[in-house]
C-alpha cells in the first residue's frame, strides 16, 4: 500500500557510533526510517541491524545506494546486503512424496501471503505434475538415484541459475543436497524437519518421538548446510501430544505444524529480516 | 555485572529524522549504545523509542543528561522519561486472601529476580503478617469498608509517598482503588486479572469460563485505570482446558498463569520497558 | 486398517451401575471394547461416555444393535446415538469472500484427513466456482440479499436433504443463518469465529483485538445455536502477538489459526467425539 | 470434599472382557464409579486403566478390597496398585544451590496443592537449612564427595526407610543417585531436566541451547532410571525465546518452566495418575 522502501542488513564488529552514523547516512539523504532493530551479541561482540527506509523522497537513486554506502561499510567492517520491498524475489519449491507443505506453499502462494514468484517446482517423482500444475505452476521432475544423483543435480542447479531463483524451499524434500549443491545457494536454501531439533534428527522423526514417549512435539525450519538437520535455525514450532496419540496421530498433528513453521521461515526470509551467523540466526521479526 | 546504563524512553509524532537525532546525541557525547529499539504505529503516526547507552565514558554527567536532552525532545515534541539501571525502584505490594501471587513475588525478589526494593507490604487483613514478615519485610494493614474507604486510602497514600514508592503491584489485592488513588500513580499501578481479558471482566472470572465452556484460559496483567479490568494490557498468557476440569482445577491452574504473567508484567515495568499510549502499550522485550 | 467398530455416544443422569452396565452389554455379546471414555459433571450429575468396539466377532448384527441396546438406555434414561466408523459421513461447506479455511478443508479431504465426503459446496459468490471445481467438488451458488434470504435457505435446505448431507461446515461465511435453518441441524453446523471468543464476538474481531492492545489472539469454533457467537465451544486455540503487529498482520496469523482450529473441530465432529449439553462440550479427544 | 475413595491403577495384555469385568468387580460390590480411563497400546496389546470409586456404601472394606480383587488381577495377569484418596502420601524433597524448585514445592505445599507430607528435605549444603525451616520442615544434610557417596547414601536411604518416605523428588539436585539408590525406589523419584529431552541431556542445558541457537526451550519431568536423563517422562511444556535471550535471560524463563513442570509431575504422581510402561508413561489426566 506503500511506495518501495530500501532495507539494508548488515553486521559487524561492535563499536561507538554505528547506530548514529547509520541512520546517518539515512537521515543526511533525506530518507524516512520505517523500521529499524538491533541485536549486539554480547558474547561475540558483533552488531546486527535490519533498518528500512522510504525510497521516495531519498537523495540518492536506488541504483546508487550500495556504492555510496559501501564506504560506510568499508569504515566499521561489515557485512551486508541491500534490498528493495518491490523487487519479487523468485522462490524454487522442491518436493517428494508428503505433499502438505507443498500444497500450503502453493495455496498460500495464490492467496498472496507471500510476495514471490515461484518459476518451477522441483520434484523427483513424475506424480506431482497433475498436483502443480494446476496451479498454474511449471513442473519439472528430476528422478535421483545413487547412480545419476550428480548429473542431475548438476541440471537443476543450471535450471535454478537460468530461472535466476534466488531462494529454495525443500517442502519435505526427502533428497539429500550434496555439498557441491549447497555451497551454490549458503543460507537460501530452507529446509523443514518435521522435530524439534536437536531431538530427532535424522530419519523417522515421528516414531523416534513417538518411542521415547515425549509429551511434546516440534517442527524445526533452518537453512541446509553441509551437516545434515544442523543448520542455522529459523523457526520452531510445537504441540503437545499424550499417550493416547499413535505415530499415524503423531503424524498428523505434525503435519499442521510443518506447515505453519516453513511458512513462517519463508515468509521471514523473503522480506530479508533473517540473518545468519555462525550456526544460530538473528531474526527481526 | 556491566556499568550502569542510561536508559531513555520517548514518544513523538513521527517524523524524518528521529532515530538519526536521537542517536547522534548519544555518539556526539561518546555513549555506547547497548540496546535500542523503536515502534511507529502507522495508524496514529507516533514514534516510540527505548534506547540504552553505557553511561562509562559518557562525557555528560548522569544528573545534566537530562537538562541538555531536553532541548531535542523539546524539538520533536516527545514526552520522555530518563532512568539509570543502577537506580532500585521501590515497589509496594497490595495483597488480600488469595496469596500464590504475593508469595510469588516475595519469593522472587528473594531469589534477586527482580531490580527492586519491597519498602512495604500492605494488606486488609491483619492475617497476612504472619506470611509476610518472614520474608523480612514490613507489612502494614488497612483493613477496608464501606465508611472507611476514603480515610484509608489517604494514610495508604501518604505512606506510599513517606516510602518514595515507585510502582504498586496488586497481588490479587480485592478492593477496587478509587479514582483519587489511581491518579496519584498514573501507569505505576498493575494488576492481575484471572482471566484472559478483555473475556469475563469483572467478579469470578473462572466460574465464567467454567459456565461458557471455553477451552483455553488466561491471565492479563495491566495497568490500572479508572475503568475496572480496562487498563492498558501489558501481558497475557493462557493454558489449556478441557471439560474435565472443574472450578476448582480452573483455579489451580490459572493461579500458575496470573504468577507468571504478573511476574512478568512487573519485571517489564521495573525495566522501564514498557510505553503505554491510550489504552495499549508497545512493550521493548 | 482395522474392522468397522461401532461408536455408542450417550449421557444420562449419573447413577451406579452405568459403566458396568454398558461394559457388560458389549462383553455379554462378544464385544471388543477399543476405547472408552467417560465423564461426570459434578455439578449437574451427568454421565457421559464414549465407547468404541470392534464389530467383528460381536454376536448382534449392526442394524439390531440399537434395537437391542434401547433396553438399556430406556432403563437409565439415556440421550444416545449408535455410529459406525465405516460409514463416511457427507458434509457441506459454506464460504465467501474468505477462502482460507475453504481451500484447507478442500486439501485436507484431498489428502485423506477427513473421513467424510463432501458432496456439495455452497456460496453466495460466484466467484468461488473457479475455485472448488479443480478440486472435483460440486459448486452450487445461492447469492442471498434481504429480500431473498427466505427463499434461498430453503432452496439450500432442499439441497441439502436431497444430498443427505450430515454436517455442515462455516468456512468463514458471512451470512448469518436463520433460525429456521438452524433448526433443521442442531449441534451439526460447525463455526469458525476468528477471535477468542467470548472475547471479539462479533463483527470485525481483528480489529477489536487491535484497539484493544491485547497481547495473544485466538480462534473459535463452536457449534451454531440462534445466538450468535455464542454456540457450544468445539476447539479453540491462540498465538501471541505484540504492539508490532498491524491489523493485518493478526489477520495473518489469525487465519493459520483458524484453519487449525476448524480442521481439528471438523475432525472431532466426524469421529463422534464430542458430546454437546447446553452451552457446552464434552470432548472425548 | 467428598468421602474417600479407593483407586485401582492396572495394566495387562489386552483381552476382550476387561472393562466389564472390572466395572462388575466394583458394581457388584455396590461401588459408585467416580472417574475411569483406560488405553491400550495397540502396538504392544498392553491395557491400562485407572478407576476410582467411592467407598462409602462399597459392601468389601477397604482393608479387605486387594484380597478379593487379586483373584480378578491373576485371572487377566494384571500388574496393579490400589490406593485411597484419604492416604497421605509421604514426599522427601532433594535439593543443592539452585533453589526455585525447592521454594516452589514448599510453598504449594504450604498453599494446600499438594495432598502430601513432607517429612524431611534433604540437601548437600547446610545453607539450605535456613531457607527450610522457616517453612516449618525438617532438613537433613548430608554432603557428597566421591569418597563419602556410598555411605552418605546408605544413610539417606535409612532416613527415607525410617520415615516411610513414599516418593523423592529431585528439586534439581545436582547430585547423580547411584544405582543402588534408584533400585529402591523404581518409578518413585522425580526428577526436572532443565530442558525438552531428548534434546540437551546432560549438564549445561540453558549453554547448549543457547550454542544451538534454538527458537525455543523446554523442561521435562521424568522419573530416575539408571540412564541420565532418560526415564519415562511425565510431563513438558515448553517456552519460546530468540536471539535477544543470554544464558542468563534462558536460564530465568527455563526456571518457570521447571517450578510448573516439576508441580504437575509430582500432582500426577501423588494422585495416582501414571503408569510407567518400559520407557514411557500413560498418564491419566
Amino acid at each position: 500500500m506503500n511506495g518501495p522502501n530500501a532495507v539494508l542488513l548488515l553486521s559487524c564488529p561492535d563499536q561507538k557510533g554505528l547506530v548514529a552514523n547509520i541512520s546517518n547516512f539515512i537521515f543526511q539523504q533525506n530518507g524516512n526510517i520505517v523500521h529499524a532493530a538491533q541485536h549486539t551479541s554480547m558474547r561475540k561482540k558483533i552488531f546486527f541491524m535490519r533498518i528500512e527506509w522510504e525510497l521516495e523522497g531519498f537523495n540518492i537513486p536506488r541504483d546508487e545506494i550500495g556504492d555510496v554506502f559501501k564506504h560506510t561499510a568499508r569504515k566499521f567492517d561489515m557485512t551486508w546486503s541491500l534490498h528493495f520491498t518491490d523487487t519479487v524475489p523468485r522462490m524454487a519449491i522442491f518436493a517428494s512424496r508428503h505433499l502438505h507443505c507443498l500444497y500450503d506453499l502453493m495455496l498460500r502462494h495464490r492467496m498472496g501471503e507471500f510476495r514471490a514468484e515461484i518459476p518451477v517446482v522441483i520434484g523427483n517423482h513424475e506424480e506431482l505434475r497433475s498436483l502443480v500444475e494446476p496451479f498454474g505452476l511449471r513442473f519439472e521432475c528430476f528422478p535421483i538415484t545413487p547412480d545419476t544423483k550428480v548429473s542431475q543435480e548438476k541440471k537443476e542447479i543450471a535450471l535454478l541459475k537460468k530461472e535466476r531463483i534466488d531462494a529454495i524451499v525443500l517442502a519435505r524434500y526427502m533428497q539429500i543436497l550434496s555439498g557441491r549443491f549447497i555451497r551454490e545457494y549458503p543460507n537460501r536454501i530452507i529446509n523443514i524437519h518435521h522435530s524439534f531439533l536437536p531431538a530427532f534428527a535424522g530419519p523417522k522423526p515421528y516414531q523416534q518421538a513417538y518411542d521415547r514417549g515425549v509429551k511434546i512435539i516440534g517442527a524445526t525450519s533452518h537453512y541446509v548446510t553441509q551437516k545434515l538437520d544442523d543448520g542455522p535455525i529459523i523457526a520452531q514450532d510445537v504441540i503437545k501430544i499424550s499417550h493416547r496419540d499413535s505415530v499415524e496421530d503423531i503424524q498428523l498433528k505434525s503435519q499442521d505444524l510443518e506447515r505453519i513453521v516453513l511458512a513462517r521461515a519463508v515468509r521471514l526470509h523473503l522480506e530479508n529480516r533473517i540473518l545468519p551467523y555462525g550456526s544460530k540466526t538473528v531474526v527481526f521479526e
